[in-house]
């Protein structure tokens, strides 16, 4: 369901409506209060039906007009709409750790989010900044691992562009301490099991320099140097098709245009000024590295627009067609 | 010129080529040997004539197909093409010298440059990483100030956003340390000063934050709150019409969209990323705080390219386009 505050209802709802045929796929773990509320804010109450349906029961019987829901929170009083809230965080955090429990036991194919504000995870005590930190504290959790044994990274993509990111929430200052030699070689051996997983064992992956012309031979940094390129032929010799680093400024457009499948970034902004400024409304944000497929739209909560019933679906439809298409590729 | 090893002499010929009414308004500050040889690798020997005009003569007097030169930089034995090399960057850095003076004499209204290889400035012994210190150094020299007291800032511009960088030509880890109150502030004030000399007096400035999500309220990062805001309320207090910080990974499509004018990046690639990926060939490259008005394109010397005559002039045509057009406007 994601924040009951933001938009993340609405979306929900609009995209079911726009596509009856996801109806029979999707369960909504969710609040019943808040999901109704949403319906009527889109004008949906008439066309779609809310169906609540009990942990464990099969829920694949329903008519086609139905949304299949899952009370996944304690019910909640109606939270004020566009407003950072504890109760609103823990409502979130309680219906990603049930969607997640689906996918770990094997109960749901893929685990597709809606998003969260990170405030209100912080007033709700949440002890992750965000939804990938969670989602890694849970499979790790179910595993048995120390979190340090399951290493994940984010991969965003729209349309002709994909992403896979050495560190997401992090301070820049805090971004630079984590690019090491390890740090960048894990992120390209994740990104290249992703592939090979999906079918495309030989996707060509490109690693962005983390300076300016990346460092132009040592000019404007020695990074390049002593860190990436290592990593970079470290796993070379493992066998991936990986190149670079390349100047950070051109490389997203040579990937555009077909050079590369993916690019590894140094950065948040890195990855994801580019692939905002290319498609904000068909982004996908991928969990790689976790023992499931999870996706999620690349926007926030937008709590400016919640309550408005305009919310556009578009990045959500793309993130459970992402997560379609992934968990039929994996099912080879 | 820019680096006689580069696509310089190339994209100057094609781009007269294209466009017959610029022979007149353009003095090529070059080699006429390096000239004669992009002629004849664009196939252009024919269609174009080189004339060689003496410094100081006018040179408005020649018939249509004239492309007039001035030898600026020593004759040079042709060098080799694709490659770095110390008598190629002297060369550039000498017809940089002499345009330079040109324009600061007011003998021409605007100087656009070629690229430069930064390599071969090193090579040369040039004490400048790039095309900006150097015009800045020689601009401060000539109006008798010291460097400090001629703060310039790089503005990339591509059809529907434009960016004013904090820092430029430095390691990221460097670029951090350029984040101060001072240099924000100047940053906005110098873009202020651009807009209004070009007639747009209440141009919208966005400022971008430094972190992922502009710090997220601190979560990750404080120089959002320490040093960009005070600087943008400074600003605002000097009558600017400026804002923010912003989440860089979405304020530069918001400026596409046409809410800001402008948008100052903290660092080279948070600005550059955007500005390339939607127009390399159409971007263009201004030095805002000089006494002059300087254009560039926004893409290197492109080795590969050298000698192939394949090279794209419409980002020279950009900014030979673009610096008449700030020509027209400041002349107001």
């Amino acid at each position: 369901m994601g924040d009951p505050a933001g938009i993340g209802p609405e979306i929900i709802v609009r995209a079911l409506w726009q596509r009856p045929e996801l109806r029979r796929l999707v369960l909504v773990a969710g609040d019943a209060g808040a999901l109704r509320r949403a319906l009527a804010l889109t004008g949906l109450s008439d066309a779609l039906r809310l169906v609540e349906v009990a942990d464990g029961i099969s829920w694949q019987e329903e008519p086609e007009e139905a949304v299949r829901l899952v009370q996944a929170c304690d019910a909640l009083a109606p939270v004020a709409l566009g407003c950072v809230s504890a109760v609103a965080g823990q409502a979130a955090a309680d219906c990603i750790a049930y969607a997640t429990q689906q996918v770990l036991q094997g109960r749901a194919r893929a685990l597709v989010t809606a998003p969260i504000h990170k405030e209100a995870f912080a007033a709700a005590g949440i002890a992750h900044p965000g939804h990938t930190e969670y989602l890694q504290a849970l499979a790790a959790a179910h595993a048995g691992v120390p979190v340090e044994e399951m290493p994940v990274r984010m991969m965003l993509r729209c349309p002709g562009l994909a992403t896979v990111l050495v560190s997401i929430h992090v301070s820049l200052r805090q971004a630079l301490q984590a690019v090491t030699q390890d740090r960048v070689l894990e992120t390209v051996r994740i990104a290249a099991a992703h592939f090979r997983r999906c079918g495309v064992p030989g996707a060509r992956i490109a690693v962005a320099g983390l300076n300016p012309h990346a460092g132009e031979g040592g000019l404007f940094g020695s990074e390049e140097i002593d860190i990436i390129s290592p990593a970079i032929m470290q796993a070379q010799a493992e066998g991936m098709a990986v190149s670079g680093p390349y100047p950070p400024d051109t490389v997203f457009m040579r990937a555009r245009q077909g050079e590369f499948e993916a690019v590894v970034a140094m950065y948040h902004d890195q990855g994801l000024i580019p692939v905002k400024l290319l498609g904000l409304e068909h982004g996908v944000n991928t969990t790689l590295g976790l023992p499931f497929i999870r996706t999620s739209p690349d926007h926030g909560t937008a709590f400016d627009l919640a309550g408005t019933g305009q919310a556009n679906a578009d990045s959500l439809l793309a993130a459970i067609d992402s997560a379609l298409e992934m968990s039929a590729a994996t099912a080879h």
